[in-house]
Order: structure tokens, then sequence, then C-alpha cells
């Protein structure tokens, strides 16, 4: 399949495919459950436990789209019942990573933002 | 201010306030705003023209919540008329730079990301 003659993404431009893909990859739960998936696969129920609040529906809907998108393999394993597990591509990882990163930053910073958000809100 | 009782931020778990900050970072335009405040501070209307497709509304809302946040900083500038200028704080650097990692190596794997996609909805 070619694939050569896309112009070089740009995220800034409004009909850039690559706009929609960070939307997945960053929206609510996307984050969190490429987070989940570095350190090992994992079965739908161990995902659903490990991020926290996530609704069945919504993980399952964002598990397809990640698919969909080549950042998550799901593997039907051939046990007795059936087991579905879900994996980071090579792809999903080369995201996975700056992402983490993000979120060490964010998890570091938090006593810091939340002192800057008192001060807004005492100043606003 | 004390803010030293706080508890270890973790994303993964449902209250921690690291998880509304990460929307706000991840969110629809925070991603493009503070990646188009990188490298230089900028006016409104200039970030309004660099991020294409954002509405007036949208942009004012989502500096705000980026400043709350303490990632943006506002300066009025005491010109004729009084012009209002965005920039990173210290802190905002530090979050974007990871964020632009991310869009970078999604921006790259675009083509790769498609492919992906034509063969899932072929399959599908």
């Amino acid at each position: 399949m070619s694939t050569e003659s896309l112009p070089a993404a740009d995220v800034f431009a409004r009909g850039c495919p690559s706009r929609p893909v960070l939307q997945n990859i960053t929206g609510r739960w996307g984050v969190l459950i490429l987070a989940a998936l570095v350190d090992d696969a994992h079965r739908f129920a161990e995902l659903h436990r490990r991020v926290d609040g996530v609704s069945e529906r919504m993980l399952s809907q964002t598990l397809r789209t990640l698919e969909r998108d080549g950042l998550v393999h799901r593997a039907v394993l051939g046990t007795v019942p059936p087991h579905v597990e879900y994996s980071l591509t090579d792809l999903g990882r080369r995201i996975t990573a700056p992402l983490l990163g993000l979120v060490e930053v964010v998890e570091g910073s938090i006593p810091e933002i939340v002192a800057a958000q008192r001060d807004y809100d005492r100043s606003h």
C-alpha cells in the first residue's frame, strides 16, 4: 500500500490526520490505557482494575481506537475459555515513551501546580 | 503555603489532582497552544492564527486554564494600546518538552498509522 504520497504531518494544520490521532492518544483514557500497557500485556479485566474509574464501555471503545491506530495489539488466546489480551505494538511503544515522560513530569509537579491554582483563584 | 502534605500523585487513581491537569495539558487545544509557545511569547491574535481552527472562545478559555495551572504566564504590556502577551513559565517549559516529543513521534508515524487504520477498516 502506498502511503508515500501523504504530505508531511503538521498538527498545527486544521485537516492534518495527526490531529485526531493525537486526540485518541491524549484523550481522557488513552494516556492511562497506554501507560498501563507499558510494563506488560493485560487482559480486559486487569486493565479495567488498573485504570481506576474507566467504564467497561469507554475502556473497550478506547482500546478499539488504539488498535485501529496501530498502537495496541489485540490477541485472542487459545485457552479454554478463550481470553483476550492487549499489548503495545512497536509503534505504540515508541509513542508511549514520551507520554510516560509527560505523566512523570505532571505527577512530580502537582504540589507546584496546586499552589499555582490557589494563587490564581485568590486573585481572580 | 504548605503543599507538602499532598500524597504522591498517581494518575491511575481516580481522585488524583494530576488527572484534570493532564487533561488540561493534553486536551483538544492544550497541546497545540503549549507547542505554539515553545519558541517564543505570543499575543492572542498570533496564537489564534498559529493554532489553525481554534475559536477565540476556546483559545481564551484554554489559556485561562493553562494560566491557572501555572504553565502559561499572561503579561499585560504597557504599550498604547496595551497588549497582552502569553509565554510559557518554567513549569510550562518542563511539561511542554515531553509533549513536543510526543507530537514529533506522532507526526513522524502518520504514514504507519494511516496504513494501520486502513488494515483495520478492511478487516472489521
